[in-house]
């Protein structure tokens, strides 16, 4: 038996682990210190109302055999697919329900994807980037080359057409950097995907946090992308589903080539490889669809828009440089004194007791840069801001 | 962009469509006849009343702020392993918690385990068989041979020094054919395995129907087999997960090649590609290993293998050779009269008005059988078994 070789070429990320030996490292130096953690990508408000009563109501027909449900369909029940439908079609986005693919969450559908592609495709990933675009396609053995997020371009780089990629991947709003494309920029982006054949892999995971039409809370707002682009999205931050696990994937049907159909091999790949997500979680999905669950989810997000606002504010009150905050919970700036991602970290951490991520765990592009997010306690945000505000003042 | 091109080679199973269409048909030429289905893979009876005690505490949990969890481990929480860790410690078989892999259920994880391995390959697997272990091979390339289940075999194929392979599926108690392997058939396989330097990928699904010693509830009573197996298992039929979607997945870190460990290379895998099980489902298979749990889904169990007797006991009286049924929750048998599996189907529905799974759609060795389940009602059970035998002992 020969394992898959490309396993070898998978770097470790030791992003977060060296954040919590530092934290710990300066926690055993410093126990009386208060340490404040806005590095976290996880959501902190607990579940809506609605979304619990939904999963005890269907607790309650799990437990009786009248109502009992075993193997749902693999794509997901019909009440959540014409749900997301629904939501789709609220933006003047038509997307059909044998088009949406229910799934345990946009991170498993973003490596699973790729078996429906060849290995001989070149993969076209931005810098900074989510680690896991890069990981999976090198696990796959693909090439992977770059589009240069920075500064200049706002870490929003746009199509160059001396460049030929197969695979685009975007995420917008964007993790890590929190900048998030206009509906005009991503239709730059389809254009460059249909002139070269390519298809794009669109994270929309953070499109909840968007409240200007101006830009896109879905790729289908741009003219011709159901002919290229597959869109992932997910509870995880719209409904604090993080440890819950549900999203959907939209795969068009008219994405088609040489005889082969998206739509047909997702559905095919999923009904082989996939037995669907738990009836109680679909039904605590749809919840969020009523209004008790648009109204008491909004809120959530409300709160953790207002921790963004606090962050963004605090570093336009220091003239620091940043991206995202008004429709992204992460806030990604520039480190002042011209110190690198780590040299700011050590600095914010010992001399503010505030924990970030630096910038450069994220690609070569985030060096010099640093992310922080809006998920934590209000209270925590308040004081973090208060101590930033000291610290960089000076 | 190229897909992949493998899945034009994936046949479509009309197995379970064909029979659906076969059964709407003959409704609607008798719609007044009552239909018998003993042909579902699914479990009827609900989820016992200490898994929805779970579900609903944890639902409890998620709708407060201090008990509320988001991201957990991709590999499961530590409360879920310790569980199945003692769940082997009783039978004798020592694993550790970092050896198991809670997951979504045996599909996902038998689909999924693949990308470990080089797609140059030899993959064996028996005739008849579980359509997902070929279906997610040919996706991948991979070359596949079959091992024959038989009459002759009693459908328990056992290794052939001549044939070289790299990765073996061993499905025991089988599905479709309920035969189940005894330890010391399945120290045979081990042993071939090593020599071949081949890996095992064992579906113990079925294990918990087992209630004679003689025959193996784990890979790992074989002497050796964590050098080479890797076992997966399932909450499915135990605890009626069906619907719920629990299990795991037992990775040694025994198992290595040319520098690279198979436990380690699972784990890069899932935490790449995977984010966990959701933390209520986590919390309700738990509430599986309590006593309570324990004794309510033992009744479920007891529930079923009633209906299995009874299968095998109206088979045995007619005099039909058949496999399965003492351990397993399938019965499969030869079909009287020299018939086909179709033609015996046409027969069943058109005469006893008792749908069953024809054979033939689990391979070429399954023509001339037959599969029935015993995951239905006990008054349809008995039923079908009172007209089965007015119908063949003519």
């Amino acid at each position: 038996m020969l394992f898959n070789a490309n396993y070898s070429n998978v770097n470790d990320s030791y992003l977060f682990s060296t954040i919590a030996k530092k934290v710990a490292a300066y926690r055993a130096a410093a126990p009386d210190a208060k340490v404040l953690r806005l590095g976290i990508g996880d959501v902190t408000l607990p579940l809506a109302p609605a979304v619990v009563d939904a999963i005890r109501a269907a607790a309650g027909e799990m437990a009786e055999k009248a109502t009992f449900r075993g193997y749902g369909p693999e794509q997901g029940y019909d009440f959540l697919r014409e749900a997301v439908r629904g939501y789709y079609s609220e933006r003047g986005v038509s997307v059909s329900a044998d088009e949406i693919f229910i799934s345990d969450g946009a991170k498993s559908d973003l490596g699973n994807i790729l078996d429906l592609f060849s290995q001989n495709n070149t993969v076209l990933v931005p810098d900074p980037v989510y680690p896991v675009y890069v990981d999976t396609n090198v696990m796959a053995g693909r090439r992977i080359i770059y589009a240069d997020a920075n500064e200049g371009n706002g870490f929003l780089p746009m199509p160059d057409y001396s460049v030929d990629a197969d695979i685009i991947y975007i995420c917008s709003p964007n993790n890590p950097t929190g900048a998030a494309y206009t509906v005009a920029q991503l239709q730059e982006w389809v254009d460059y995907a249909d002139k070269k054949g390519a298809v794009i892999l669109y994270d929309a995971a953070y499109e909840c946090f968007i409240r200007d039409e101006k830009f896109a809370r879905s790729i289908y707002l741009a003219k011709g992308a159901e002919n290229c682009a597959i869109e992932f999205c997910s509870f995880s931050k719209m409904a604090g589903f993080t440890g819950t696990r549900c999203g959907w994937t939209v795969v068009p049907r008219a994405i088609e080539r040489g005889g082969l159909s998206a739509n047909k091999m997702w559905l095919r790949r999923q009904t082989t490889k996939f037995n669907g997500v738990p009836y109680i979680v679909q039904r605590a999905a749809a919840a969020v669809f009523t209004p008790e669950g648009r109204a008491q989810t909004e809120a959530n997000l409300a709160y953790y828009r207002e921790n963004a606002k606090l962050i963004a504010g605090t570093l336009e009150k220091l003239g620091i440089w940043f991206t995202g905050g008004g429709h992204s919970p992460y806030i990604w700036f520039k480190c002042p004194f011209g110190m690198g991602s780590w040299e700011f970290f050590d600095h914010l951490l010992g001399n503010a007791q505030v924990v970030g991520t630096p910038g450069a765990g994220f690609g070569a592009n985030g060096e010099g840069f640093f992310r922080l997010s809006a998920f934590g306690d209000r209270e925590d945000t308040a004081e973090a801001m208060e101590r930033i505000e000291r610290l960089l003042a000076k």
